[in-house]
């Protein structure tokens, strides 16, 4: 149960197997820090190229195929005043007959107030100067190595974790990786200081952060998709394009999970998942595509867990 | 601002401009009934052929293409004691490879209990007979005579409303429908007891009601998707498929209705959806898909209205 | 066999159960004339409002639903020498972050040369001055009352036909619809003077045609989606978004059509289409895209007729 | 102009920056083997794992990111007398409703006669015994290591190539794919003896090849998908989901071409494709699905090249 401290001095543009930069035990804690996804540090000095640079990977001993990999966001603190947007919002989320009458995306900065927990606009128009965020932090983009050796750059996401944009991957959320490499190796990085649904302007408020995580070993889960527990849901995250693939990836493995867990049929699963189930778009800007499947802690669901009935 | 009571014994499975069942004015108000989606009422008779048939139309005097009708649901009563639904899940919401392992979709039935406010499943398993859900009843299908004398089929939904199945459509939300004919001509039908996001078992819990509604008329809006007040949200509904699709209409039109009641430009209107906006997968079932762009009551928003800034 | 000549004096801008303008019975022919896709007839007048007025609904004799209409495109004759296309391509068609730097789409108009069989833009700039596409008539929006007593915008698709937009339903080819209202009510228009695949442009060469074509009825073929046959390949058309769906509507119903006509199982079918399938993207501008799901004519495919095994 | 003969010992699959097996110049020309899909070779031994390995990879010398690598597929020869195919079709081929009724995915074995030119089904039912289909060889992946330093599973495509399992790769083709890593690093193998359009059954005609291909460097020519050259067309290849994207990144690519081959503008690059565009559907199977746009050759397009202005 060891606390490591890990000051980064590399970062990797992929997700892959490559050499650990520390190895940590099932149950031990991290506390390192993460650039943001223009490769900026706490100091605004560029420390990686662009492109959501990782801080990673972390070996986990005895971490094989077919085991889950439970990371626990313990604390994500903004390590710097400042964050960045683009706007206006991605051409991709907009009716393709309406973009010719848009300005030219251009980049915005923000005030981020750790103590007064807001996310605020640098130089407002005097129509908006009164608009003011909730600071929510959330992981952009994390996950472990993917199968067959492959590494894969940070801007999109799969089975593997990668970048998802999720804006319930924040603090106390725990979130179980399927392991494909020996150690898992994860990486980590991307934080938003906010985000909508969908990271519909290409960006949450982008920032670099000191995170606190915790992982957990669990053996031979056969997860298929990476799972969470939060306080009030728990879910599952797909990738993939049109947002149709991820929706149908995520129900699928949801189906599973609560079949497993709950001991209940396929037509017994579907009379919950009918009445109950929640959908959020996480992002629709990346490459692929990220929608989860939810459901809402209840009487009906306090037997599923991301542990697995072992 | 009358309050009629309207008794229908036609009912028509098409939404289009069809002579209308009752005129009513600006401010009026309407207790009538609607069958269930397979054409059943509160008696257990078949009243018109299946497919989600419509009560209606009600003309609105002086509604003109180009207003905006506003329709409130006052309230929505189950006037028999079960409904229905299928099972498993709906072949469009999982993993193609996944669907040779379920069963046959059948029908089941649901207990309504409205004095308790439950719906629970009719003959369940030991393993399920605890399993109960919150009465929350939702029109499915409702809208206005579609554009250029078009008559649609209730299957589906378009700028005009028709089948959204959409669970934020319930007692209490304003649905403001852009107008394409003369009357507006608004009908009504497919009320749910409960129904999940998407309703991806291809139904909600489906049974006849009792409703009441009011309607309102608004010159000269130049909606082009229908735009939805409920107490705690705003929010713009469209359909189309993939997902993307209506997700991109639905971003556009709020993105408009944003910049006229807030007076702000398209980088700032921006601003706030990127950090603050939630989607919502109305349906995934239907032949058009239906995805809701939607924004928490906040300060930011509070001069944002279905009325327009007249 | 009557071959009748009509003359049409008024036009439907949807597709559904309207008055018919004739009657014909099985094995007539008509010689009637089409206005283009913006109401424009042969001597350039305005006849009907925009968007794909159609000439007809022809009332078959003894059609019924079920049954499948034959419609034989014997000829296609250009009625006046100029036609007219928009430019640049669509929006919809090129990458969502290549659009900022296109120029507004206008309209472009072009002369049609039958005798030559060439089509030329007009005004040309001297480095496309030679540039000549060969005349190959075909008809973008044609079909049959679709089922329920709908009436459906000729902007879009469906099993009934309506707006396809394929390069192949020209001059030879014979199309057969699935019969959903009594009489089948046959519509056509929109005729094109060429068109590459998809429709990229949101338009071919749209010009006012001469067209005869040939109806044959056939009792109760149980098509899901129309069929065709040319003097080289046979194929079903099929509609929907995104290009993915009606890819799968279609090769679903060339494997019922080949099980059915071949006499083979679905594994010995799907053997001939994994080898030899052709699919061609109709149009992937209109609401709904249309894709044909295509075979050569082979010794293999000899057995395969509109006319079915009967 | 060196031939080389390269008799692989190793295969990989990943497409990615691996350490190179021969160094080759610009002009030379390869004579190796690939595996089969499956991993097996000539003498039906297990060479490597299933998943497409790859032969490879090729250092070109002197190839730098910018540049292009033209490799022209000189020869493929069957090296053994038999192929396999999966069947029945692919699920996500067909209406999700239709699936249901298919029977299960299962291997067959086929027939290669090279001399003959024929592909046939080993063991087929008396009423398919006659079912002939042309030879007609194809590399269904190959393509440069991706950018970044990734190494993607052959599996999928992109920019780099990749799965694109295109009917048109076959002898006589010369692809031209952008350059990301020094020395281009060009990968082969998953060899089809036929295919159809999307190979919509997963699979073409699997079997291991002898192949020969040439190769030629042209420098900086900003490439941002393959293009390729046939005896009768040119055309560009792209990869995503659904089918509408690789369309759009394609015909994106394809404007750009004319536009800088042809020295027209925009609005007369569109009046080229609008009438002369052709689209095939390359593989409607893997996780990127494959689009070309493609131009069949002709006075207009006679200034187009793989080899640019310069």
């Amino acid at each position: 149960m060891t606390r490591h401290h890990f000051q980064p001095t590399q970062y990797s543009n992929v997700i892959g197997t490559l050499p650990a930069v520390l190895e940590i035990a099932s149950g031990d804690s991290v506390v390192t820090t993460t650039l943001d996804a223009a490769g900026v540090g706490h100091d605004g000095g560029q420390k990686a190229p662009r492109g959501n640079p990782m801080t990673g990977p972390f070996f986990v001993t005895g971490a094989e195929p077919g085991d889950a990999l439970l990371v626990t966001i313990e604390r994500m603190t903004p390590n710097r005043g400042t964050g960045w947007t683009y706007s206006p919002l991605a051409p991709g989320v907009l009716d393709p007959a309406a973009l010719a009458d848009l300005p030219k995306r251009e980049r915005y900065e923000w005030a981020i107030d750790a103590t007064a927990g807001t996310v605020k606009l640098l130089d407002p128009s005097p129509r908006i100067k009164e608009w003011s965020f909730p600071l929510e932090p959330m992981l952009g983009c994390f996950g472990v190595a993917p199968e067959r050796g492959q590494a894969i750059s940070t801007a999109t996401s799969g089975p593997y974790g990668g970048n998802m944009d999720y804006r319930f991957f924040g603090p106390g959320a725990t979130i179980a990786f399927p392991v494909f490499a020996a150690g898992a190796l994860f990486f980590l990085g991307d934080g938003h200081a906010c985000q909508g649904d969908g990271e519909i302007a290409g960006t949450g408020v982008e920032t670099s952060f000191e995170v606190e995580f915790r992982v957990e070993l669990r053996k031979q889960q056969g997860l298929r998709w990476p799972r969470c527990e939060t306080a009030t849901d728990l879910l599952v995250i797909a990738a993939g394009r049109p947002l149709d693939q991820p929706l149908q990836f995520a129900t699928t493995e949801m189906l599973r999970w609560i079949q497993a867990d709950l001991g209940v049929d396929a037509v017994e699963a579907s009379h919950l998942l009918g009445q109950a189930v929640r959908y959020d778009i996480a992002n629709v800007f990346n490459p692929a595509y990220c929608v989860a499947c939810r459901l809402e802690k209840t009487e009906i669901t306090r037997a599923m867990s991301l542990r697995g009935k072992g």
